[in-house]
């Protein structure tokens, strides 16, 4: 399969690439070709093709074409408590609310909400998550259907999952699918025994894994890792050697300047989460001292029973907007930063290195952004615009993997979006009883 | 003209009036008539109508519809200024990028730029704007020309506009069209001298009106009132007798409980405008308070920037993400309060009792919100799918004065949207010469 796009502006977010005019040419999962056009004899000479018989030719009419956004931190099935609960502090949203329900999804019904969840990311440009939840296999199923591509990494904690279930998941599912991958993972220090916290560290050292979880979300979630083990919540895992080979952290609000210079010296990547973080009320994470502290910094929407949406250009204006508002300095992270954080430095976080730009060779995971929309206009400088005034409404497409998944406000995937719909109406209307 | 709306589901914003499925009917830019359907018969004995030819008749397919939002600031003229000069101070922003830009704009530019920020408030469901800018008869020419409702305040200062050219205003654009008024207004405290705004109080004691202005949005703004006066700009201008027949300031960043009491006595609205005090890193507005005390609070999006967008889906979301963070109290603000922020109390800041909610008799300024998108599903809530989930994308219909000036992505107005960014282009690039 090749498709060509052509009269399109091009943000590759290659390092020093400024946006320009030109073609972008797809050949079945990889990006072919990615420039001005005007070297097209010399491409033809170097792959020795006198020419290429296009199955489709894409007039992108000055649209613009970039990385597809990634979006590091999520919990799709969480779509069923959207609305669901809302304005209740971390804590007792957790208890009083989300594990009550939680407890009764069945894999067949993440599988469903899950769908729900992938519809959304397309509509916002998202072409990979990162994805904690309850039924991986079933997140799997779902997310090869829809096209979707997706990492997954371990919920384990004291009440659900376990070791032995990473170590399944962790063979099972690297290497079964080109959309899919694993990496060890747990809840978080607070919902975890320091018994199978060591378990995990073991694990990843065998593996030679990098490791996740939620970590200083909240003020109170160091407060009691402080009490129970005299440490901050990043310094004790550090003690239990759970980074040997990084990871990364979802949240870190509350991180500590200390931590921080740990994190970067085991290469472990920060996941900022904004909406979450002012939804429950957790504080703003400090994301101008991780980018100081040189850390790798991704963005997730985290899940949409805390967001409530799954719009990465909501998160980007608020990683931006929030820490403006932290330093009281409004030059605070540009906005080609928060798109690099949303692209490059996401597919990092997530072990992706062939999808965080647009180059030959690389993943065509690419969207194009609607440039003749209100929002867009004037053109003074389009990675500002995407960050300052973007919305889910400038998604024209959204490719994953080299097909077109949705264009033009239609989703092209196996299901119909109502079919969906239904199916997240009843199970949270048979939950709720 | 009659058009008839059925299978909807409606949020009226009537007080107490929870969502419910029925029809809406409306004559010319009136609401003929708004409920359940059921009482059809009643209601043609009533008006001793036998029944309507309709004109046009709407299958809503189950979605909602609601009241348009009221954009209670901005300076639509800005539009030029997007991405244009983003990541400074306040000050810094002002003097330096937007005053020397802003020096050189003719009517016919503002005339045009307007009409670009139009397009884009019908994109996100705006049906009324607030509007302060330099050109009052060019803005009201773009907004009658386009079908925009517009209720324009001075921005009288030492440097442009005069209390003279606020009465010539005040009366041209009061009952000269159906969507047009004008109130009294002026830029600041720090860019008018006393004696000027002595005039001004004078003269809005003399027509009985309401007076309207920028306050209290930067600490320093507070600071060198406090050294000029030995007042917060609120009492100062308060002892000048400025807000007799009350009014609204903008921002209010930084208004104390002292000035918010005098509000509420004075009947003075705060029009919060979260994006851009988030972008200009000018703080966080104590809007809990603000309610606490009683006042009447809207919100605006400011100008396009300093915000950079015209999103009153990401304002929504800002007012109540803002307060959690503020007092760190998940549960600050919920999400109808912030529907009426957006549409209630907008129409009363700006006069407008006619607009606020769907009712027989009042204006037909009326949205449809998608529900058949994923971000809106599942149905657990919809005001709080709408704040905490919804976006420009769920906006299928904008209808002002009983005229539907978008429709599925396409805009209803004289104007092609092409060429409108092609004149906005054209002017910024004129003017950075």
């Amino acid at each position: 399969m090749n498709i060509r796009f052509y009269n399109a502006l091009i943000l590759t977010m290659e390092e020093g690439v400024p946006v320009f005019d030109g073609e972008v040419w797809v050949r079945d999962e990889k990006l072919l070709y990615v420039g001005s056009g005007k070297d097209k004899d010399d491409f033809f000479r170097e792959f020795a093709e006198p020419c290429i018989i296009w199955d489709e030719e894409i007039d992108c009419r000055g649209n613009l074409l970039m990385p597809g956004f990634k979006n590091a931190h999520t919990h799709s099935g969480m779509t069923l408590l959207r609305s669901y609960a809302d304005d209740l502090p971390l804590h007792a949203w957790l208890n009083e609310q989300v594990f009550p329900i939680e407890a009764k999804l069945s894999k067949e019904d993440i599988y469903h909400l899950t769908k729900l969840a992938i519809l959304e990311y397309l509509t916002s440009g998202i072409t990979s998550i990162f994805e904690m939840y309850l039924t991986p296999e079933s997140i799997a199923e779902a997310c090869t259907e829809m096209g979707m591509r997706c990492v997954q990494t371990g919920g384990v904690n004291n009440f659900s999952q376990s070791v032995e279930l990473l170590e399944k998941w962790y063979e099972e599912l690297n290497g079964k699918h080109p959309l899919l991958s694993f990496l060890p993972g747990f809840h978080a220090e607070y919902t975890c025994s320091k018994e199978l916290l060591k378990k995990i560290a073991a694990f990843a050292k065998e593996k030679k894994a990098p490791v996740y979880t939620h970590l200083s979300e909240t003020e109170a979630e160091v407060a009691g890792c402080k009490e129970r083990y005299g440490m901050t919540p990043g310094m004790f895992l550090d003690s239990l050697g759970m980074f040997e080979y990084g990871g990364g952290v979802y949240h870190g609000v509350w991180l500590t300047l200390e931590e921080m210079k740990i994190f970067k010296q085991k290469g472990v990547s920060v996941i900022t989460n904004p909406g979450s973080n002012m939804k429950l009320a957790s504080g703003i994470a400090p994301v101008e001292s991780f980018l100081e502290e040189g850390l790798n910094v991704a963005v997730g929407t985290d899940g949409p029973a805390s967001n409530n949406c799954l719009d990465m250009f909501r998160e980007m204006f608020l990683v931006t907007g929030l820490a403006k508002l932290k330093r009281m300095d409004a030059s605070a992270i540009d906005a080609l930063e928060v798109l690099k954080m949303a692209t490059v430095n996401g597919a990092k976080a997530m072990m992706l290195e062939d999808n965080g730009t647009l180059a030959r060779d690389k993943l065509a995971d690419m969207i194009m952004i609607d440039l003749h929309m209100p929002n867009m206009q004037p053109l003074n400088n389009i990675a500002k615009n995407i960050v300052y005034s973007g919305s889910k409404q400038n998604v024209k497409m959204t490719m994953i993997h080299g097909k077109i998944l949705y264009l033009d406000g239609k989703f092209c995937v196996p299901d119909k979006p109502e079919d969906i719909y239904r199916k997240a109406n009843e199970i949270i209307n048979r939950l709720k009883q």
